[in-house]
C-alpha cells in the first residue's frame, strides 16, 4: 500500500514533521510518500491561503495517482480542496479533519479541537457542521500562527496546552483533536499529560486510507464525485484540464 | 457605485449573458463591469472546474477592487470560493445562489432550484444548508451541459420547463430559483409561463449589491474575513501573495 | 417605486424616526409612505403587544396596496404579522428582522442582534432559527423599553453600546444587528464606533423592497400565501372580511 | 377544575363538536366551558384568517379567567395565537396541535397529521418544526375546506379517510394526527378503521389542560412569557390595553 | 385506570418516595401499582447501570400488563429501556424525562434539568435532542450520588438549590425540570422557593399514563414497536423469549 | 493486537460469518477472537431483542477485555449497547453501523443503508441521526428475516440487490452500506455487481479497531464514559455489579 500524504503548504519542514506523524502510525505493509506541493502559500491561515493552496495539492495528488499511489490524504485541517480532490481522483481521498473527528467520535461524546488563529476556528466549525458533528464538538484556537509551531521558542506549546486545559474546564471535552497539520508530534505528549485521548489528524489519517485500501473501497463516481468533464482550461492553469489527467 | 460582475468560467459569450442580465437589473446610478476570468475552465460543472476556477476569480476581484469597484459579484451558481474572496475583499462580495436564495425567501416559504447537471445538485446542496435553508429547499437539475444554455437548438430550455413543471408538481414549489448564471436571460419568461415568482441569481445580486454599498455596508475584517496574512507564496501563484493585494 | 412603512405601533414619533431611516436609505427612483397604526399598542414589547398589532398593521397595509404601494415593510423587528401580511398583498411584504439578518449574512459568518428587552428575546431567537440563522447568530437584550430609545435622557444608547461591546467580546461577533426599529438611527454611529459593520433593519429592508420591485418579483400566491378565502367576518374584525380587500 | 376552550372561529356550530370532544374527554372532576370567539372570521384558513382569529380568542381567554378558569385551550390545529396568550394568562394555555403532537410521541416514532387545506400545510409544518418534530412528522392536506367537514354530504370524511390511508402507505405512519378542532369527532372511528393510534388534539388538549392543573403547575412568569408590559392602547383594540386585563 | 410504576433499580427505600409521589398526582380514578425491579443495580448512574437496569425493568412490565395494568411509567430519568418495553406491550409506555419534558414544554419557551451526576448528562441531552428540544433545554449535573437523596444530612438539597439558581442565573431557564426520579418530592418546595415551575417526572409521567388510557391510546403496532418476533432466546435470559409474553 | 468481535446473537452460524468477514480484513500484525453471546435472543430485529441481547454482549466484552483484548466490536448494526459498552471498557469499543457510516462518508457525499426487516429501519435511522448523518443517509429495509441470509434458498439475496437497485434509482444514492452483520460476505459481490461502493460494517469496524489500537487510544474515561460506580446488583444480574469488572 502506497499512501500519499499531500503538505498543501509549500514549507518543506512543515512537510517533514507531517511525514514523520504518518510514518509513526502506518503498517508495515504501507509505504508513506510525503509531497511539498511545489504552489502557494508557505502557511495556511484562513479562507485566502486555503484556496490558493488548492491548484498545488490538486496537482501533487494527480501525480501521484499517476504514480501509483493507493491512496491520498490532504495534510491540512481545513480539509482544503477536498472535493475537488475526490472528484479528480479514483483512489480514496482523506482530509485530516475528517479523520481526526470520525477517530474521535469512537473514543468520546463531546471533545474539542484545538486550532492556530482565531481566523481558522470558523472554517474549521463549518466543516464540524459537514461532518455532522456540531452538537458535540467545540472548537477553539490558540492564537499562534502556524508556522511558530516550528519554533521551540515561540511558546506555541505552551499556549496550545493552556487552550486544552480550558477545552477541558469550560467545555467539559472528553478528548481533544489537534487542529493542525503542524501538531502532528505533539498529540503523544498530550495524552500523556491531560489523561484524555488527544488525536491527531495525520495519524488518523493514514490509519483512514490503510483501511480504505485494504478494504477495497474506493471514491464513488456516481453523483459528486463523477470524473470531470473534458473541456478546455485556459490560461495558466490550462495544465489542469481534466484531459490531462 | 459601480458593481464588479465577474464570470469565474472563461467562456466570453456566457459573460455577454450575464452582464445583459446585470444591465437589466441594475439602477441607473450604477454602472457594471463584467469581466471573464482569465485562467481556468471554460465552464463549471463540479467540484472539480470549481476549484480551478478561484485563483482566476480571484484575481478579477483584486483588480477590480483597486480599479475602484464598490462590490463583487461571483457569478457562479456554486459560489465558488467566496469565503476566499470575502476574506480578501474590502469591499461586499455576493455569491449569486446566496443572492437568489435570500431573494426568493422574501416571497414563499418552499421554492426549488433547478441546475444543469446531476454532479451540481449536491454543491447547492450543501450551500442551501449552508444558508440555512435546508428545510425549506428542494434542488433538482434539468441534465443539462452549461454551455448547451447557449444554443438554441439544444433543446436545454425545453428540459429546463420540464424541471420547473416538475418542481411545481412533486416538490410544491411556491417559486422558483434558476440554479445556473447562464439561465439568467430566462427568468421573465419562465415566470410568465408558470405564474410564479422565477429568481435569476445574477439580477438578485446585482440589487444585493447597490443595496450594501449605499447602506455604507462592507465585508467585516473581523474574524474569518480578516486580511490575509502577509507571506510568501511561491511557484505559478506566487503573484497571489498577500502583500501584492 | 412606492415602498410604504408601517410603523405596526402606534407612536408617531417613532414613525418620524422609522422615515427618516428609510429616506435615508432609498434610492432617488423611489418614494417612501410611512403610516402609523391606527389600532393598538404604543410599543411593542413581547408576543402580547406583538400579537394587538396586527390588525392595525394589516389595514394599513391593504390600504396602501389599494392606493398604489409597490412594496411593504413591517418595521418591527419582531416581523409581527409577516405571513398573513404575505398572503393578504400581492406586493411583496418584507419585515425589517429578516431583511437586517439577510444583509448581516452578505457581510460576517457569525453576528449578534441587540434589542431592547429581555421579553423579545426569544421571539427574536425564533426568527432567527425561521430564517435558518440560528448556528451563527447570538441574540442580546440591553434592557432598555423600546420608548427610552426617544428620550436622549434615559441612557438607552450607552446601555446599547456596552451591549454591542459584549456581543463583540464574549460571542465574537463579527458584525451587529440593531434588533428594533426604534435604534434605526443609531447605525451609522456605532459602526464608526466599534468597527464592524453594524446592520439597520429599517434602511436594509428599504433595499431588499427596492430590489423585488425592479426585478418585477412578488409574493408567490402559490400555497401558504394563496389569497385568503372569501368569508364572512363578525363583530369589531367584520371589515377585514377578505372579500373587502 | 374549570377547562376553558376556547373555539377561536366565530362558527357555533363547530363549538358544538368541540365541546362535545372536550366533554368526551374530560375527567369527572372537570367542567368543560366551551366558548366561541366574538370577532373574527367564521373558519381558520391560512396565515390571514389565523391573524385576525387572534384578538377574539385572546378576550376569551382573559374573560374565561376572570370567571374562574383554571386552563384554556386555544380549539384551533394553528396553535393561533399561543405565545400571546400564554404572556396574557397565569393559568396554562394549550393549543391543540401541540397537545395532539406531544401524545402522538408517546405512541410512535414516525406519525402523520392529516389536515384541510394545502394552505394550511405549512403553517402546520413550521409548527411541527416548532415543537422539535421535524424528523418524525409529515403533514398532509385532504383539499377538504374546515366548514364542509359539518356537512355529511360534502365528501370529506371520505377524503381524510384516503389521504389517512396514503400517509399509512407513503409515508409509513405509525399513528395520525386529526388535523383539524372540526375533526374532533372522527378519531374514535378512524382509529378502528385502520388500525393505528388516531389522535384527536381537542380532548388531547384537554388531558394536558388537567394534567397541569392537577400538578398546580402555571405558564412561568419570568422572560419570554413575563406579564405585558402596562401601557396605552389606541383605536379599536384600545379595551385589550394590559391595565385593562 | 391501573398504572404501573417501574422503578428500575433496586432500592425499595426509593420505590416509596416514587410511590408517594404519584400517588400524590393520581386522580381518584386511578390506581398507582408501584414495583421494584428485581435484578440489576441498586441506583443508575450512567450508561452501564442504565443497560444492566433493563431486563428487570421490562420483566416487571411484562408481568404488570399480564396481570391488568392499563399503563406503565418507567420511573427512571433516562428512560431506560423505553423503546424495547414500547415493543413489548401493548399499552402505552412512558418515560419520565420525556414526560417532564412535554410538560415543561407547555409552560415555558427555555427551561434546564438539573440532575445527579456528571456522567448522566450526556445521556440527558441525548433524549433532549431525541425528544426534539435541544434548542430550547439545558442539562446541568448538581454533582450527588442518587442514593444521597434519601439521606437528609447528605447536603443533596442544598447542592440542588444552588444548581437551580445557576440555572435561572446563567440559563436565564425559565422553568426546571428535576433530572431523577429519586427527587419526586422536592418539586412544590422548589417551585415555592423559586417562583417559577418546577416539573417531577413521575408525577408528569402519571398525568400522561391517566390521558391516554382516558383517551383509548395505546403503543402503535405497526413499524418500529411491532410485537416481538417469536424466536428462541436461551441462557440466563431465556425466560425473556417473545413467545413467553 | 487482538480484536474481540462479539456476535450479539446467539447463533453461531452467524459468528462464522461474521468471523470470516473479520479475518478478511484484517491486518497481518493482528488476531481476530470471534465469541458468540451465551444469553439472549438468535437474532435481533426490532428494540426488544435488541435491549436483551446487551448483558451477553457486555459479558463477553468484560471477559474479552479481561483476557487481553486490545479493542472489541459489537456485530450487529443496531450498535446494540455500545454506550454501556463504552462506559464499561478500557479499550476502544466499535459498533459496526457507526463504522460502516463513517467509512462510507469518506467515499461519497450521500449513501444509502440497506438492512432486513422495516420494524430495523428506524432504530437505525435513529443511528444515522445521532452519528451526524441525517442529512446525507437514507434507510431502506428489503424485508427479510435476519437468519434467512444463512439460507440461501430465502431469496434474501435477490430481495437485497432488488432494494441496492432502488436505492441508487430513487435516492440517488453514490454508495451502499449493507445492514447487517450477517450481510458480511455480501459486500464485494455487490460492489461488483453495481459499480458503487458497498461497505461492511464488520471488515470497516476491524479496520477501525485497528486503527484506534496502532494510535495508541482508548475510550475516554473522562464524562459519560467514566468507569461504572461500584455499587450492588441484585438477582439474576448480580455477576455484573461494576466491582465485578
Amino acid at each position: 500500500m502506497r499512501i500519499l500524504v499531500v503538505n498543501p503548504n509549500t514549507t518543506e519542514s512543515m512537510t517533514a514533521t507531517i511525514a514523520d506523524a504518518a510514518r509513526g502510525a502506518v503498517s508495515r505493509e504501507s509505504e508513506i510518500v510525503a509531497v511539498t506541493s511545489r504552489m502557494g502559500p508557505v502557511s495556511i491561515e484562513g479562507y485566502y491561503d486555503e484556496a490558493l493552496a488548492v491548484p498545488g495539492m490538486l496537482a501533487e495528488i494527480a501525480s501521484g495517482e499517476r504514480n501509483g499511489a493507493d491512496a491520498a490524504i490532504i495534510a491540512c485541517f481545513d480539509d482544503t480542496g477536498l472535493d475537488a480532490a475526490r472528484a479528480m481522483a479514483n483512489m480514496p481521498v482523506i482530509g485530516i479533519c475528517e479523520a481526526a473527528l470520525a477517530t474521535a467520535a469512537f473514543l468520546a461524546p463531546r471533545f474539542s479541537v484545538v486550532t492556530t488563529l482565531e481566523r481558522s476556528r470558523i472554517p474549521i466549525e463549518n466543516l464540524v457542521q459537514r461532518y455532522g458533528m456540531a452538537g458535540r464538538v467545540r472548537v477553539r484556537a490558540a492564537d499562534i500562527p502556524v508556522l511558530s509551531l516550528e519554533d521551540p521558542a515561540s511558546g506555541a506549546k505552551a499556549k496550545l496546552a493552556h487552550e486544552i486545559r480550558r477545552a477541558l474546564d469550560e467545555d467539559r471535552a472528553e478528548a481533544i483533536v489537534l487542529g493542525c497539520a503542524g501538531m502532528a508530534d505533539l498529540a503523544r505528549a498530550f495524552q500523556d499529560e491531560f489523561g484524555v485521548p488527544v488525536i491527531d489528524g495525520v495519524s488518523a489519517a493514514v490509519k483512514q486510507a490503510e483501511a480504505l485500501i485494504s478494504l477495497g473501497l474506493k471514491t464513488s463516481k456516481r453523483g459528486a464525485y463523477a470524473r470531470p468533464v473534458i473541456k478546455p482550461y485556459v490560461g495558466a492553469l490550462s495544465s489542469f484540464a481534466p484531459q490531462a489527467l
